[in-house]
Parts: structure tokens; sequence; C-alpha cells
């Protein structure tokens, strides 16, 4: 996989963060990733299709960083991971596959996103199937570290 | 959501484990499902668009039923949730979501599908944040029973 398709989800993960939380992230380097574990507690994970391949993102947070987002964007003091979580966690992933779409429509691809899914669960793991590398994308902030994993055909 | 959507992927639920598995699959009654409890402990979940709507699929299953699939299929014993199962996990999804996209597209609906993600791990929770109702569907059969739900918008 390029960089034509990872700098978007790069790009439209800050720019989503630091519109919709003030939240500043530092993206640290994208790395292939091997494993099956889950670097969370909750994941927002959507299916995206184009004319010509099809793949999966998956944004993964700890819970005590969902929580410190769920307080910057709502103002609200969460301690588990209950629906306005998971609502929280589905519109992000909305928000940043939507982000990369445009941005991915600038350079020729056009994306048909699927509704999101929010998986919960301590020591979940999140496996994408589609026949591509799946790269691990860390994001450094002072809510503390997340992770966005992509995988497409191709 | 109508009877349209929903009666092909009861189908080709049947259709695949029938084909691929020698598994006669009974599908129970559908239900709304209001609680994000997961009825087992692997999940395949699979987004689909439209050009009008959007939504996404789960079909999960307790580990001895999978196991005994996994058995069925492949002639192999497992005894944990391993590559062997969630490459499984991801085929039947694919193979299911597809066969269901063939009757769907005779009925004039034109289903774009995205890759399958597998999610495991005991207790996992799997939240639909399509806007339509989540549609819950058992199917019992010799390996025991598993799940389907369904949520598009609309």
């Amino acid at each position: 996989m390029n960089a034509d398709i990872i700098n978007p989800f790069l790009s439209s993960v800050s720019n989503v963060l630091s519109t919709m939380a003030m939240l500043e992230v530092t993206p640290g380097k994208p790395s292939l990733k091997n494993d099956t574990v889950s670097r969370g507690d909750v994941s927002g994970i959507i299916g995206m299709t184009t004319a010509t391949i099809s793949g999966s993102m998956a944004i993964t947070f700890p819970e005590n960083v969902v929580f410190d987002i769920v307080n910057r964007m709502l103002g609200e003091k969460v301690t588990k991971v209950d629906d306005t979580v998971t609502d929280l966690v589905g519109e992000l992933t909305n928000m940043i596959v939507g982000g990369a779409k445009g941005l991915l429509e600038e350079k020729g691809y056009d994306i048909g996103m699927a509704t999101p899914v929010v998986v919960t669960g301590k020591d979940h793991e999140v496996i994408h199937k589609a026949k591509g590398q799946n790269i691990l994308m860390p994001f450094n902030s002072e809510a503390g570290t997340f992770y966005v994993e992509v995988c497409f055909d191709a």
C-alpha cells in the first residue's frame, strides 16, 4: 500500500481530533502490523470500497485515552465504556474516514464508506481480512496514545 | 428494515453453511437487538454500501460452534481461536455477504462490499452504528447456535 492511501488518513486523524476535541496529536511512525493484538479497549471499525480495491480501517483507544477525549469533547466525566463512549468512537470513526475520503477523492480515488461498527472488550483482537498489509499508525497526544490501522487489498 | 433486505441474508447463511460445511442450519425468528452483548466469541464483520443506504453485518460464533465448523470444513481439530479459525470466519463472512449481494441485486439493490474484519475476545461487544434497527437472527444447527446481525441505515 502506498503513501497516497495512507497520508489522507494521517491528515484526517489530526484534523478531526484537533477540530472536535481540541487535541493536538503527533503521528508516530507507521509500521507493518503482523500480530492481531488490539492496542486498545474500544475500536471503531469501518469498511471501505472503491471501484478497484476494498479494505477497512480501525481506530483503537485504550480506555483512559477515550475517557479523556470524551471529557474534552462533551465535558462529561466517564469511567466506564458506555453508550456515550461508543457513540463518540463511532462518530470519530465516521468523521476520520469522511475526511480521508475527501482527500482521497482529490487524488482520484472514489471511496464508498460503510457505517461504522464499534467493538469493545478487554483483550479483544481486530483482524483485517483484506489481502494487503496492515499498516499501524500510532498517534501521541496529551490524552495518551491511540492507534489507527488501515488495510486495503493490493 | 424490510424483509426484502433481511431474507437474502437468511438464505445466504443457509446456502453457505450447507454447501461449505455440510451443515444444515435452521433459521430462528429474527428479532430486534437492543443490547450490545455479543452472543459469541468470534465475530466476522463486514461493511456494505449502496447508492442510497449503508450498513454492516456481523456473524458471531461461540467458540465450540466455530471449532465444530472448522472440523467439518477442514477436518482439523482446533481447540483455540487461531489463524485457522479467524481465516475461516473471514471467508464465511465474505461468502455469506457475497451470496446475499447476488440475491439483493436480483431485487435491484446494488451492494458494494468492504473486506471483512474478524474480532475475537471473550465478552467482546459489537455495536453497529448505522441508524437503523439491528436485526438479530439466530441459526440452529448440529454444531450449535450462532447469530447473524444486520443493521442498515433506514
